[in-house]
């Protein structure tokens, strides 16, 4: 059975010093101080320890034989964004990230498939570098932040580049990040835990009762971690939009419901039940494998609870394993171009 | 059969003037401007019309009878929890408060049911008003805010509180208010909408993951709006707490989980399926009808969803309705001493 995994991070292995570059600004880097492992350090203080199949494709590739991943999606790490720098440099550093993400998917035809980042802040320079990756990289679409410098995704200055998207049938996968209310969440990883889930929710909304998504009928939006907590609270939100249509229906009296038909979830919801349940909010033709691979709250192996409930049936999982990725990035089995000695086929 | 609905909000219809009566302070005053009607306001700015049935009985008596709600458990606004305030006038008011839920609650016996307020930004008058309200006024255990002046619920301060709630076998009900990352929620709503369901998670991990549950093994605590967003982001939350126990272990090795079977929350999710997932997660000996009455945000009629659920049997919906409820308080029918006229038999 064909299996995508629509939800993954990369990086590239190295990257110039972009504090010499740019001469400002304390910008992440690696430091590659044992095999296999990286710190990622910024302005002196390492944040974070990533693994190589952080950055390099053969082990991450040893990953997907592993787990029986087909092709994996993959998209900077959120914390590359760069929304917070000069827009010409984040456009620089963000075509350094882009053409890295095309080398490894132009090396593994089929494998790896990118996604853009593209410095949303600048709304000229966000639609040349979309337009970049989808017409020179062969991206079928770009990733953003769930948040641009704390602008939610309605503001008036994002609209030009979903409406580019729309135009150039690209999808946008909203990744949550920079997350509300950070300092009430300091303890238990709760940012993470609990803000999280509320700032896509909070995407979502923002781009259904902004309007943004009736404005532009065919354009495909992705969200992580199931949706955060939409999912749930989608019947308190309707309720609200009804109850309230002086401070909720100013810019659409479309209520939120209906966006349950038109956006995309991933899988990372980390239980069968939860999932069951947003499968049954959305339709398996709106929720695709996603894994968040290769991080520690992923779901590891990726797709193990999809293909371990038994009230699907197969066709039912070979949709969520594959089938809804490719209907959300525009393409079909045959664009991926996959030998036969793969899994590539329908069950 | 039976109707306690066990998330409604009540205030005097009168009460002095606290700016006046403590020296400083924007305090919260009624204004009954027209007939039926009062202005909240506060400094001066009227930030919220209400209808008489947030303060006068005989209106929500009323109410009651057309919806078929036997009692309703009544407790304050949350906007009047005054823990800005000197602990002494915050103590003062509660008093205020909790005399005139009393004055309901004893003048209609059965029909209202009191929860007190306390100041719990002192924990020593919090705990002395606490015993005042379960020892002399009767009550069954208290509301509080979500956070308390930005403190989570797992701040030691707070702790003794918990605790002589348990030794006086009193509930506590968790009210979302105060919402996180409010400057990034000011439209549509969603300070409401996505804010408040994310408090409510934060308030459940934080009494979760910070111990206090686990120390306190007696303790009921119920949570308002089907625990938020909490049971639908639960799996993730467990993952993360043994993907990363170094964040989340810190004060307890219990998983989160756990907690689904310890903790209540309220039918108030507004949605058929979305009330059947959280029924199915806590199980429906820990889920209780509350409507959230007479907001615009609440159920409408009290407990429609419940009755309306054809896959729920009778029993299941006596315990919805009035069964949970009753355990949660720490009290029998019996209890409540309603005339054999009302509906107050079991089905």
């Amino acid at each position: 059975m064909l299996k995508i995994d629509m939800h993954t991070h990369i990086l590239p292995r190295d990257w110039p010093d972009l504090h010499e570059r740019y001469g400002y600004g304390e910008w992440i880097q690696l430091r590659h101080h044992e095999a296999g492992k990286a710190e990622m350090h910024s302005g002196g203080t390492v944040f974070r320890v990533i693994d190589e199949n952080c950055w390099d494709a053969d082990a991450r590739l040893r990953d997907m034989e592993k787990t029986n991943v087909d092709t994996q999606v993959i998209c900077t790490i959120p914390v590359l964004f760069s929304y917070w720098a000069e827009p010409k440099d984040a456009l620089d550093f963000s075509k350094i990230l882009n053409d890295d993400i095309a080398a490894t998917a132009n090396n593994h035809p089929g494998r790896f498939i990118g996604l853009g980042t593209v410095p949303m802040h600048d709304t000229d320079m966000a639609i040349s570098e979309l337009e970049r990756c989808v017409n020179d990289l062969g991206f079928p679409g770009i990733q953003i932040g769930s948040n641009i410098n704390e602008r939610n995704l309605d503001d008036d200055a994002f609209f030009p580049v979903f409406e580019a998207a729309q135009d150039l049938n690209a999808c946008v996968f909203v990744h949550p990040w920079k997350m509300l209310g950070q300092n009430r969440t300091k303890d238990h990883w709760l940012t993470w835990l609990v803000g999280m889930p509320a700032e896509t929710a909070l995407a979502i909304c923002s781009l259904a009762m902004g309007g943004v998504l009736e404005r532009l009928p065919n354009l495909r939006v992705g969200f992580a971690h199931g949706g955060g907590s939409f999912p749930l609270t989608v019947d308190r939100i309707v309720h609200g939009f009804e109850a309230r249509p002086d401070l909720c229906q100013t810019r659409t009296s479309t209520p939120p419901s209906e966006m349950l038909k038109r956006i995309y979830v991933d899988s990372a919801l980390h239980g069968e039940e939860s999932l069951r349940y947003v499968i049954s909010r959305f339709g398996a033709d709106h929720v695709y494998l996603g894994s968040d691979y290769p991080f520690p709250l992923g779901e590891i192996p990726p797709g193990s609870i999809i293909e371990g409930m038994q009230d699907l049936d197969e066709s039912m999982k070979q949709r969520l394993l594959a089938g809804t990725a490719l209907e959300f990035m525009g393409m079909t089995e045959a664009d991926l171009g996959l030998p036969n000695q793969t899994q590539a086929t329908n069950a």
